[in-house]
C-alpha cells in the first residue's frame, strides 16, 4: 500500500514537469517499464506530449506496445506533425489499421501529411495554420484567435488567405496587437511573405531559419494555397543535423546519408567505395617507398618509424582541417580569409613541425643510441608536420572555390602529399646516412 | 551621369531586402567598396541592421573605418547585445572614446552589458525586455506594449516584475491577447518560469533552448531581479558552434577553443599536446613493427605497403567513429543501443574487410606479381579493417561511460589497435611465407 502512495506522489510529480523531461525519463527506463510508465500518463490524459519530444522510432516502438483505443487516443492528440513522424516509422499494415479507427478529420489530415516525403517542408510542417481572411478586422481577428487557440500549436503568426486559400499576407501577433482595433488586417498585413515551397528540401529551410532569424514560416503548394506551417522548433533538429554533418564528410560518408543504427548493408554502401579510393590515392606512397626498398633491406630500422610518420599525416591533417572546415561551417572564414590563413597554418606547421620531430628525434636516438636515427626521424616528421598543417588548413578553401566538397576531399589529399613529403625525406636521408644506420 | 543613376537604383533594390542579406553583400565585397557602401546605408540610416546580422569581428573592421559620427550613430540604433559584441572586437580606447560620446543612457546600458563575459547569458542577453508590474490589467498591458513596441526587439513574452524589479511571472503575448481585458496580469501570468543566471554558460543556454523549445528566456541575478532577456535567433550561432564542436574534439583539438583565424601561438598551444601524446601511443606500432626487423630486412616488399596499412586503420575508424559521435550529439544512440551498435559494426568490419583487402590483395599481386605477398596484404588489411571499425564504433560508448570525452580519445585507441592488429597480420604471415616473398 505504502509503495503504491509512493509510486502515485512521484506520477503527480512527474506530471508537474515539461514534456521532454518526462520524454528523457521513458527513454532511459527499460522497454517494460517505459510501457507501463506510458499507461499511467495515458489514463491522466498527457502521453501525447512527451512522445511528440521523443526520437520518433523509440516513440513508435512504445506506441507499438499499447492496445490500439489507447494508440488511436494518443495519436489524435499529439501535434500532427510529430504524430506522422511516428506514423512514418510503424509498418504499413498497422498505420493503415490506424489511420481507419482514427476520427475522419484527423485520418484525412495526416494521410496528406504522409504523402510528403519526410526531409521537404511539406514533411515538416504542421496543417494547423491560423488562416485568416483578408476582410476581417484586427479586433475581429483577435477574437478569432481566442476561439481557436486551444487546437493550434502557435499562434504567433496568422496568415491572410483569399476564398481559396491562396496566402496574401503575413500578420504577426504584435502586428494584430498594435494594431487599431478597426483596421482590416488586409490593410496591416505584410505582403512580401517568405514562403516555403511544399516540396523544398528541409536542409534549405533550416538555413532559411538560421540566416533571418524567423520563428515561423508558411508553406504552400505550386499555385501558392496555404498548406501549414513550419517553426523553428521544428527546424532545430534538422539545424544540429545539418550542423554536424562535416563530421561525416570528413571522414568519408557522403552528406548525413549513415545513421549510428542504419542498417550494415547500407553503411558498407556508404564508407566502402570512399576506402576504395583511398586505397587507390594511397598507391601513390606505395610506389613512393618502393623506390627505397634497397635501403630499408640495408636498414630495417628505419621500417619501424614508418607507420608512425603515416599516423602522423592523417592526425596532423585532421586537426588544421578539421579547425578549417568548422570555421567555414560557422561562416567565421572566407575564401577572402585565405592569405591569413595561410600566413598561420605556416607558423603553426613550423612551430608544430620543429616540437614534434625534436620528440621523435630524441626518442629515436634514445630507444637506438643511433642519432643518425634520430635526426632522420626528426627531419622527416618536421616536414611531413608543416606539409599536412598548411595542406590541411588550406585546401578546404581551394576545393570549395572549385566546387569540389571540401570536407570529404582535403583530408585523404592532404594526408597523401604529407606522406609522400614525410617518406622522401625519411627514406632518402635514410638512402644519404645509410651506412651510419647499418 | 547613367552610373550614378544605375547605382542609386541598385542601392534602392539592396535597401529593400533583408538586413541579413545586405550583411551578406557587405562581406563579399573589397574592404574599401565595403566601407563605401556602409556610408551609403548610414546615409539612409540603414547601416545598422545589417552589421548587426554580421560576424561581430568583420562588422568591427568596417566601423573602425567610419568618422566617430557615423559610428556612433549606428552603434546607438544597433540591437544592444550585437551592438556590445561588436565593441569587443575593437581596442579598448576606442570603446571608451565612443561610449563617453554615446547619449547617457545608452553609454550606461553598453557599460553593463560589456560587464558580463560574452560566453554566459549575461553576454547574450539583450537588456531591452518587456518589464510590467503585476497590477495592470491585460487590457493596460497591452497599451503598454503598443506603446514601447518600437523599442523592444521581441515581444513575445512580457514579464511580471515587483516593485524592486524581481522577476514574479511570465506571461506570453498570447495569454494577454486571450485574456479578458479587465483581467490583472498578475493573475494571468505564469509563475513557474525558467530563468537563466546571468554568469550560465551560453552551451547550457543553448541546451535548454534546443530541449525546450523555447523562444526567449529571461536572464537574472542573484537576486532574481530581471536584467535582460535572451531570444532563440541569439542561441542559434552558439548551437551551431555547440554542434560542429566535435569535429574539433575527433581532431584531438578541446573544445571549441580554437577558431580558424586564433592566433598561431593559440593554435599550438592546443594542437601540440595532443600530438605530442599521439607519437608516444604509436611507439607501441613502433615496437611491434621492430620485432620484425629482420623479416623486413629479407623481404623489403613488405615495407612499401606498410604506410598503407598505418593510413588505413585511421580512416576506417574515423568512419565508424563519427558515425557514433554524431549519433551520440544528435541523440539518436545511447548506451542501451550499444549492443546493436556492435552487431552492425562487427557486419560492416567484415564486408568492408572483406572487400579492401581483397582489393589491396589483387593490387599487391597484380603490382609485384607475387600471389603470396598479394594474400599477406588482403589478410592484414581485412583483420585491420576489422578491428579498426569495431573499435571506431564501440568505443566512444564505452569511453562515454567511463566519463571521459569519447571524441577525443576513441580515435587514437582505435587507430593504434587496428595498427597493431594490421601489422601483427602483415608481419607474422610475412615471416611465415618469408622464402616465396624474396
Amino acid at each position: 500500500m505504502a509503495a503504491q502512495v509512493q509510486e502515485k506522489i512521484q506520477l503527480q510529480e512527474l506530471l508537474r514537469r515539461h514534456p521532454a523531461d518526462i520524454a528523457e525519463v521513458l527513454v532511459t527506463l527499460k522497454e517494460e517499464e517505459a510501457v507501463e510508465l506510458l499507461r499511467r500518463l495515458y489514463l491522466r490524459r498527457a502521453a501525447a506530449a512527451p512522445l511528440g519530444e521523443m526520437d520518433p522510432e523509440e516513440a513508435a516502438r512504445l506506441l507499438a506496445e499499447l492496445n490500439r483505443e489507447e494508440a488511436i487516443h494518443i495519436l489524435s492528440h499529439m501535434d500532427p506533425d510529430d504524430a506522422v513522424d511516428l506514423l512514418l516509422e510503424l509498418p504499413e499494415e498497422t498505420v493503415r489499421d490506424l489511420l481507419s479507427r482514427l476520427e475522419t478529420r484527423k485520418a484525412q489530415m495526416f494521410r496528406a501529411l504522409l504523402a510528403y516525403p519526410p526531409d521537404t517542408a511539406g514533411g515538416l510542417m504542421s496543417p494547423e495554420v491560423l488562416a485568416l481572411p483578408a476582410h476581417l478586422t484586427a479586433q475581429q481577428a483577435i477574437e478569432e484567435i481566442r476561439r481557436r487557440a486551444e487546437e493550434l500549436e502557435t499562434v504567433y503568426y496568422a496568415y491572410v488567405v483569399d476564398e481559396e486559400k491562396k496566402l496574401l499576407g503575413v500578420l504577426s501577433l504584435r502586428d494584430l496587437v498594435l494594431a487599431r482595433p478597426e483596421t482590416p488586417i488586409g490593410a496591416i498585413m505584410n505582403r512580401e511573405v517568405v514562403t516555403l515551397p511544399a516540396e523544398m528540401d528541409v536542409e534549405e529551410v533550416a538555413q532559411l531559419f538560421d540566416k533571418y532569424n524567423y520563428l515561423a514560416l508558411p508553406v504552400v503548394d505550386k499555385d501558392g494555397h496555404l498548406l501549414g506551417i513550419v517553426t523553428v522548433d521544428d527546424v532545430m533538429d534538422v539545424m544540429r543535423e545539418e550542423a554536424t554533418e562535416d563530421l561525416l564528410r570528413m571522414s568519408g560518408i557522403p552528406s548525413g546519408e549513415e545513421a549510428a543504427l542504419s542498417p550494415p548493408l547500407t553503411s558498407v554502401k556508404f564508407r566502402l567505395p570512399w576506402m576504395m579510393g583511398y586505397i587507390l590515392l594511397d598507391l601513390l606512397v606505395v610506389y613512393a617507398v618502393s623506390l627505397f626498398e634497397h635501403t630499408i633491406a640495408q636498414a630495417a630500422v628505419l621500417a619501424a618509424f614508418m607507420p608512425l610518420i603515416a599516423d602522423m599525416s592523417g592526425n596532423v591533417a585532421a586537426q588544421a582541417l578539421s579547425v578549417a572546415i568548422r570555421g567555414m561551417a560557422t561562416g567565421e572564414v572566407g575564401w577572402r580569409d585565405l592569405p591569413r590563413v595561410v600566413r598561420k597554418e605556416l607558423l603553426v606547421g613550423c612551430l608544430n613541425g620543429l616540437a614534434l620531430g625534436a620528440q621523435l628525434g630524441l626518442i629515436a636516438f634514445l630507444l637506438r643510441g643511433n642519432p643518425f636515427l634520430g635526426l632522420v626521424a626528426a627531419v622527416a616528421l618536421a616536414g611531413n608536420t608543416l606539409v599536412a598543417t598548411v595542406m590541411g588548413g588550406v585546401l578546404p578553401f581551394l576545393f570549395k572555390r572549385l566546387r569540389v566538397d571540401p570536407a570529404m576531399v582535403s583530408g585523404p589529399v592532404a594526408t597523401t602529399l604529407a606522406d609522400l613529403t614525410g617518406f622522401f625525406l625519411f627514406l632518402g636521408l635514410g638512402a644519404l646516412f645509410l651506412r651510419y644506420l647499418q
